[in-house]
Parts: C-alpha cells; sequence; structure tokens
C-alpha cells in the first residue's frame, strides 16, 4: 500500500545530483583539491559574524524557554515586524507583520504562496531558464507550471511568447531575478512591461493574477546593475525570500512571504499560508534562527567574492571565444554550449578535464550549461586553463 | 482567485485558542500570577545544559558554513546515524540511517509518514481521543480519517468499535500513546492485541496496515507505567517522534520518522519521505538543530516536574469527587466534565475562577475536559481550591 507515486519519483535522479556525485566519487581519486566544481549553489562565505555573536548571546543570557518555545503559527510578532520595517526602509514599502509570514526558506514560501492562490486547473506561468524545483510546489497545489521559453540573447522575458501562453486560467506568474541559472537581473523596463501586460490582462480576464516573485538572490547584485524591487511595480504581488545566500545559513531554513499590502485580499494571505503549514506539518521556522536573523536584517555576508568571481571568469570565458550574456547578480553563470547538447559536453568536460559543470536541459533551456561560481576564487583560476583546453576541443 | 479552501479555513476558530485567547485577555486585567492557567501543552522546564552547550560551542568552534550549510534532503547522515545508534540501545531495535528520516516535529514526521503510504481514497483509523490535527495531514495525501470512539472507563482501545470499522480500504492506523489529552499509555496487552489484529487484517485484505506511532510523549512516562517500545510489537510500523517535549526545544523543530527495518520496503520510505518534502517545500530541518540534538540523544530535560504535578494533582482531584483515568504519561489529565456539556463547564471555570481547562469535544471525546498541568508546581496548588469552588458549584 505504499505510495506509488512517490516510490516511482525516488528511481529519478536529478542530473545536477549526478555531476556531483560523479565529483565526489572523483575527489576520492585524485583529491577535490584537482576538481574544479562549478556544480553546485551553495554559498561560499560564511555568515555574518554579528549573526553567530547574537545566536550565541541568545543561548548565554536569555531564557531557554523563550527563545526555544514555540513560535506562533504565523511566525514571531517580533521577527515579522522587523522584516517589514526593514523592508520598508530599504525598499520605501508600507509592509507591516500582518503582510509577513516566516517560511523555511524560499522554498517554503513559494508553495505556501502557491497554494493560497492557485488550486486544481488553474495555470502558473514561469520564464526559462528556469528553477526546476518550481515543479512539485505548484503539482502540489493541483496547478499546471506552463513555461515560457527563453530569450537567449538576453535572458530578459520573452514577452512574444508569453503573451501567446496567457490564457484565463492563469493564476499566477512566477519570475526569480537575479536569475537561477542565468545570473541575469531583470531591469526596471522589463518588470513594468511585464506589469502593464499583467494589469491589462487582470481587467480582460476579471480576475487577479499573482506576481510570484522569488529572490533568494536579491542581495547579489553587481556593479551597473539595474535591479529594481520588484513588489513596488505590480499590486498583486507576493515577494518570496530567503536568508540561505543573503547570510550564507542555508541549512538552518529561514525565508519569507511578504505579501504587497496593495494586493487584493493582502491581510488575508499570511493567516492562509498558516493554514496551509497545518496540512503539510510544516509549521514554522526554528525559533531561534528567527530571533537571531531578525538582528541582522540590513545585514548580509561579504558578498564580494562573487563579483571578483564573476569579472574574472567572464572576461576570461569571452576573451576565450564563449558566448556568455553578462550576469548581473547571483552566483551563477549560463554560456552556450559549444555542441547542442549540452549534457553530452558537460560529461565530457567532467571525464577529460575534472571541470563539474551542469547542462541546461532541466532548466528548460537546453543548448547551455551553468557554472556555479560560489566558489573560492583560486578554484576559478584553476579553471580557466581547462575552460581553454575545453574550447580546444570543439573549435 | 486566492483560494476559497484556505480562506473558509482562516475563519474557524480553534476552541483551544480561544481559552488561550481569553486567558491572555484576563490576564491583562487580573495579572497572569492570578490565572490557573492549564490550557496549552507547553514545556514547562528549560531543555538540558548540555543542549545549550553543544549549541555554544558548535557556534564558537566550528566553520559556520558547515555548521549553517545545506543539511542532504534526507537529513545530515552524522544525525541519522546517532538517531539510529540511540534507538537500538534503548529498545533493542535494528534500525540504521537509511531508516531514519529527520523532520520538523512529529507534526512534520505524521504528513510525511501519511503521504508515503495512503492516498486518494484510502482510510485511516485513530482512536479517540485524539490530537485532531491529524485531520489536515490526512486529508492532505488525499485520504480520509475515521475515528474509533473512546472507551472512557480506561482510555485503552475500544477494540470492539475498532472491528467493526476495519475495511479493506485502511492503509494505515495512527496511535499516540502516551496519550494527548488523556495521558494514558497503551499497555503491552493493549498493543499486542492491536498487533495481532493488524497481522490477521493484512493476511485477509492482501495489503499491508500500517501502524503509525506518534510520540513525543515517549519520554514522559511514570512510575508504575507499562510503557513497550510499540515499533517492538509490529512490523509494518512507522514511529513518528519529536524532541519538543523531551529536549524543550518545540519551537527549534526536530523530530524523525523511523520505519521499522522490518518493515514492508523498509529502506524505501525514508528516500520516498524526501520527496514528499519537495512538494511541500519543507526541506530538512535546521542544520545546527540537527547538530546538537545528535548529542544529547540519550538525555531529557528534568521532567520530575510533570510527575509532581500529576500526582499533587490526580490526588486532589479524585479526592474532591472528580471522576478520572490515572495519567501514566504526558503532562495532561482528562477528568470527566461535571456537567455533559463540556463546553459550558469550562467557560464557567475560565469566567468566574480563572481556571482555563480546555473542552474534550475537539479532542472527539465530548464530557470531558483537558488539564494541562505542564506549569509550575504552584500554580498547581493555587489551582486545586479552585477546582474545589468548581465542584461545589455542581455537586
Amino acid at each position: 500500500m505504499i505510495s506509488e507515486f512517490y516510490k516511482e519519483m525516488t528511481g529519478k535522479t536529478s542530473v545536477i545530483r549526478d555531476f556531483f556525485a560523479y565529483s565526489m566519487e572523483r575527489a576520492k581519486v585524485v583529491g577535490a583539491e584537482n576538481i574544479c566544481n562549478f556544480s553546485l549553489g551553495n554559498p561560499s562565505v560564511p555568515c555574518p559574524d554579528s549573526f553567530t555573536k547574537e545566536m550565541i548571546r541568545l543561548l548565554s543570557e536569555k531564557d531557554p524557554m523563550a527563545i526555544h518555545g514555540y513560535s506562533p503559527s504565523l511566525g514571531l510578532d517580533s521577527t515579522r515586524t522587523k522584516i517589514a520595517e526593514s523592508l520598508n526602509r530599504r525598499f520605501g514599502m508600507d509592509y507591516t507583520a500582518k503582510h509577513i509570514f516566516p517560511t523555511t526558506g524560499a522554498a517554503g514560501a513559494i508553495a505556501h504562496a502557491v497554494r493560497c492562490i492557485a488550486g486544481d486547473g488553474d495555470e502558473i506561468i514561469t520564464f526559462a531558464p528556469y528553477f526546476p524545483e518550481y515543479i512539485p510546489y505548484i503539482t502540489g497545489c493541483g496547478a499546471k507550471l506552463r513555461i515560457v521559453p527563453a530569450d537567449i540573447d538576453s535572458f530578459q522575458i520573452n514577452f512574444e511568447e508569453f503573451e501567446k501562453m496567457m490564457n484565463e486560467k492563469v493564476a499566477a506568474v512566477i519570475i526569480n531575478s537575479p536569475n537561477n541559472p542565468s545570473g541575469i537581473v531583470y531591469t526596471t523596463e522589463t518588470i513594468d512591461k511585464l506589469a502593464s501586460i499583467l494589469n491589462e490582462k487582470q481587467k480582460e480576464y476579471g480576475h487577479e493574477i499573482f506576481l510570484i516573485s522569488d529572490e533568494p538572490y536579491r542581495e547579489i547584485i553587481f556593479a551597473g546593475a539595474d535591479a529594481p524591487f520588484i513588489s513596488k511595480h505590480y499590486d498583486n504581488s507576493i515577494c518570496c525570500y530567503s536568508f540561505s545566500k543573503s547570510l550564507s545559513i542555508p541549512g538552518e531554513r529561514l525565508g519569507y512571504v511578504a505579501v504587497n499590502p496593495k494586493a487584493k485580499d493582502a491581510e488575508m494571505i499570511v493567516p492562509m499560508c498558516g493554514q496551509v503549514s497545518r496540512f503539510t506539518g510544516h509549521n514554522c521556522p526554528p525559533s531561534i534562527i528567527q530571533l537571531a536573523a531578525e538582528s541582522v536584517l540590513d545585514e548580509t555576508s561579504d558578498l564580494s567574492i562573487y563579483e571578483t568571481n564573476k569579472n574574472l571568469l567572464y572576461k576570461a570565458l569571452t576573451e576565450i571565444g564563449y558566448e556568455c550574456v553578462e550576469p548581473m547578480g547571483t552566483f551563477y553563470m549560463f554560456p552556450k554550449s559549444l555542441i547542442p547538447d549540452a549534457n553530452e559536453f558537460c560529461w565530457r568536460a567532467a571525464k577529460e578535464l575534472d571541470l563539474i559543470l551542469v547542462p541546461g536541459d532541466s532548466f528548460a533551456c537546453p543548448g547551455h550549461f551553468r557554472i556555479a561560481y560560489c566558489v573560492q576564487t583560486e578554484t576559478v583560476e584553476k579553471a580557466i586553463p581547462r575552460f581553454k583546453k575545453l574550447y580546444d576541443m570543439y573549435k
């Protein structure tokens, strides 16, 4: 009587995981220092000292029953209030605690948000290249995910295809900017055009279309980027955030849903998130992590290494001859594969050069490969001659 | 387009929450010290010092990227191994890391377990009095919860009614011993009889029937209790545990699923739990909490106050004239209401005596009320004359 659905899923492996597993096996043979591993999006810098100090202060000075006690199902009031204040201060918004729902990372935030605004028979649209875990979040609420093909010249939105795919069933659109895997940032022009289409379609269809903005990389922005705060540009918007990358605490599972105060039913959505949690047995994120994070909301880890790595790698790759849209944020880059089959290309790089990349196919963008340069700068330096060799194998 | 289903749920209030909210409002008027608040099941003792020390040691000595990094989706290997070893040492089982899936408390554990073994059209049976949050966990997987009426003389299992309700659609049975709200512990005789019926029905129906054992109160056991380790008595069993009560860290959201190594597909269920997580966006429990807990697995908070309070309260209540089955564990007691309408009874106690109890109706056991005596012993002492007054109002 065990579930055939979940049982069958365990048999399917993820391509990214396959490359990572290969790199681990290979490291046992040649030593980890000889692998240039760009497969995983794990932060490569520590959390801010202030976060560690605040954790130790809470543990040393506070009543253990207070710091480890149940959080209310909608999150700690103090944390919700401080998140709202930080967003208002930084982005000129009008959030209150009522609009903030702490979650277990952006994953938890999106899984909650979609259940609040979509159900059986609804469609949710996103844009390639996109994060493939959207699929379970969305099928989990009964809706269907549809993917707008990428504009591979800019990785901004392919509006022509988007407008063709819009229809009355669309309950929400999910965007991820700064983007995993392309590293691009949607410009103010892109966001305003998207907002204008959504506003028009809302009128035409006579119902809300929510914009779910998946923003775990919001704080990793490079010089010259035009990086608007998305919820400022569209009323029916829900920001899904994670502290995993900004504070380098991915294992502690903290993020939030921030519902635009101007959204329809704005103050209803957070209590609905609380109801969603009851079905998944998730409840709230860990109390001590909520408490520690609320004191460092305007801080980040030292994120400068990501821009250093991007500059080094982008310059080297384009000089070698790779075609690549320049990243404006995140710690990813998404060049064109030198052959149409990016999977074959990445396996050759792995097997012949110990250079671990991942193909773009699982991001719905074949013919490209992702470089996760959240690594030490020495690893980037060591990889550059290998990228040259790889290029020479094909050209 | 927001979900009418979740929206409607936000309007329904929980009776327990209503009583708790009343107590908070009333505390503002008469002072919290004058309220005898027995409404909530929050631990009233701190976590062990060893847990706090281990948290501080990890934060002070370890690489922040290691302690705050992503946990694998099935949990940290070291934590899973140590949980298995601790269970084997304490209960003579044969778990390995492959059978252990760390979760966000028992809530997360049950929500995962039911999705692995039940789906649309299946039935899951539990026994009154029971924890009402089972309903969302179970409807969340598409199955239907059916409640066997209580045996109010002992709060052991009402086997006659249970056998009447058994049918081919039953995929699982959930038990909670030590029990919230009755405080009773299922005896070896009860568990063996349940196992024997389930084994017989498995043969008759030709499919497995899983026993999901919800065990957050496992370590809170009183002198003289016959408290078997349930999974030792039935092969197709899944233990759902939480550290919330044993370590007094309910806000940190740590528990686990432990699949009986003798269960059908035993090594398949944990990877399936990992797939379930992808749909709910939950991922794993916080890394640092997994790491800190793995060093104190055989320890608990000083739980003796619960037995002290039980002894004091049980003696006083039965001397006054209340009818009550003596609790053998937890920090709950579940006496008979002095009038059939326990809701009316509890509101009168609240409004006339500032004595906050909760009615048994939401545990599917009307005519009873729950006393959560996870409070300071002085509160119990202060409450006894009020219980006497309450009794005198009716008798």
